[in-house]
């Protein structure tokens, strides 16, 4: 029987979870997704993940793929199989695409948002999706260096140096950085990301906001071949991988 | 030594909590608190609270009180509590009141909100802090409706039939419905509630939006003395105790 290809958007909550990728130890959202999907269709698959996220990373908008033989459509994968999963993983929508469409290899634009709580004392509620910073933070100054991270750059200092990618060129098409009351939303859109690009942004940027540095130490990261990291990586339950718009 | 009052203002995650009260069975909110704090004091404390709140309801402005001969200055026990207590807990405000002050037995004014995620699917990075409800929701409707319960009125069908008190009159001073993209909130101020009160006037609200029941319900159910419950009683996690303003 011919395969077809489903490509699901799927949300998680990364706290209980080793990142999207099979892991030697721990269980990832991969892993748990591809059992339960064996389990309805009763076949052997393979799942595909357009965003490796990190240990204890979140996304609203992940988007994985695999291949089916059987004849269901596509959209009633979606109650099947939120149904069986635990209630931290839920599927937001199924849809069968082209038979060569791949959720890594092809033009798209990805966003993520990072949250900073900054405030006097935590909230417990927002323990497990943001990063708490009880220092001021100086936003405007904040935004004003997130310009210069804007464009086509270089960013091989705003990447893992455990990173295997040898182009380390990456297009920011959007970078905004919002307050509401106690909460620091950054998002960030481009084209691609490295391996913990957006945490080192953020954690580059919070040492702007402490006046530890300036927009003119973000700018020199960008343009030196050298090595010259501005700031720590920022912990991972701040992020969320919001969306990916595949471009063509 | 004298004996100082100390107030304490408390958030909480109820998620992994039997509620406030201290229970044959699991652990309260109340019994980890007052372990952390008899462990820094070293002395035997009585903590007493404002609001028993169920299990899996949270808090961002439960208040809760303690006697102790320690000379510190209050404001010393948010820190030190903090870095004792699990991350779900968290002291927001201390400070030293009059030796009389029960945080119970004073005139207040509560304010709870309950979160209803109003989509096709669920997100699970809410699942711990709203009611997920699917089935379209009439908010014109169920605001009408709403504007019955402001007022003064005997609430004895807004109340667990577990409920020991006698006198079941209580005023409600603000009700408002707010909706911003798939999240409704719900947020009432009273001078009292009774167990289970704003659960059951939101499963009744919640009737109204589906068409099943209308204001005049909710009005037959507030004037009658008779038993007339409009709905069932809304689950727990959807419920935040945000604030007890003392009004003497």
């Amino acid at each position: 029987m011919a395969l077809r290809r489903i490509k699901l958007v799927v949300a998680y909550d990364g706290t209980n979870y080793c990142g999207w990728q099979v892991q030697p130890n721990g269980v990832s959202v991969q892993a748990m997704l591809q059992k339960h999907i064996e389990a309805l269709t009763g076949e052997k698959i393979m799942l595909t993940g357009a965003s490796r996220t990190d240990s204890g990373v979140h996304a609203l908008g992940q988007v994985a793929v695999f291949d089916t033989s059987r004849p269901w459509p596509a959209e009633r994968f979606v109650p099947a199989l939120n149904q069986r999963l635990p209630k931290d993983i839920v599927i937001q929508s199924a849809e069968e695409v082209a038979a060569d469409f791949h959720p890594r290899y092809q033009k798209t634009l990805k966003t993520y948002e990072y949250r900073i709580l900054n405030r006097r004392v935590p909230l417990p509620n927002q323990r497990l999706n943001s990063y708490f910073v009880p220092q001021p933070l100086d936003l405007e100054a904040m935004s004003k260096a997130a310009e210069e991270i804007i464009g086509t750059h270089d960013f091989h200092n705003f990447c893992s140096v455990k990173t295997k990618v040898t182009n380390t060129v990456r297009t920011i098409t959007n970078l905004t950085l919002t307050r509401e009351e106690d909460m620091i939303c950054l998002r960030i859109t481009g084209d691609g990301f490295l391996y913990n690009m957006v945490r080192i942004i953020v954690g580059g940027l919070l040492k702007v906001g402490f006046h530890k540095k300036t927009a003119a130490d973000i700018r020199k990261s960008l343009e030196t071949s050298e090595r010259y990291v501005v700031g720590p990586t920022a912990p991972p339950q701040g992020l969320t991988l919001i969306n990916i718009e595949y471009l063509e």
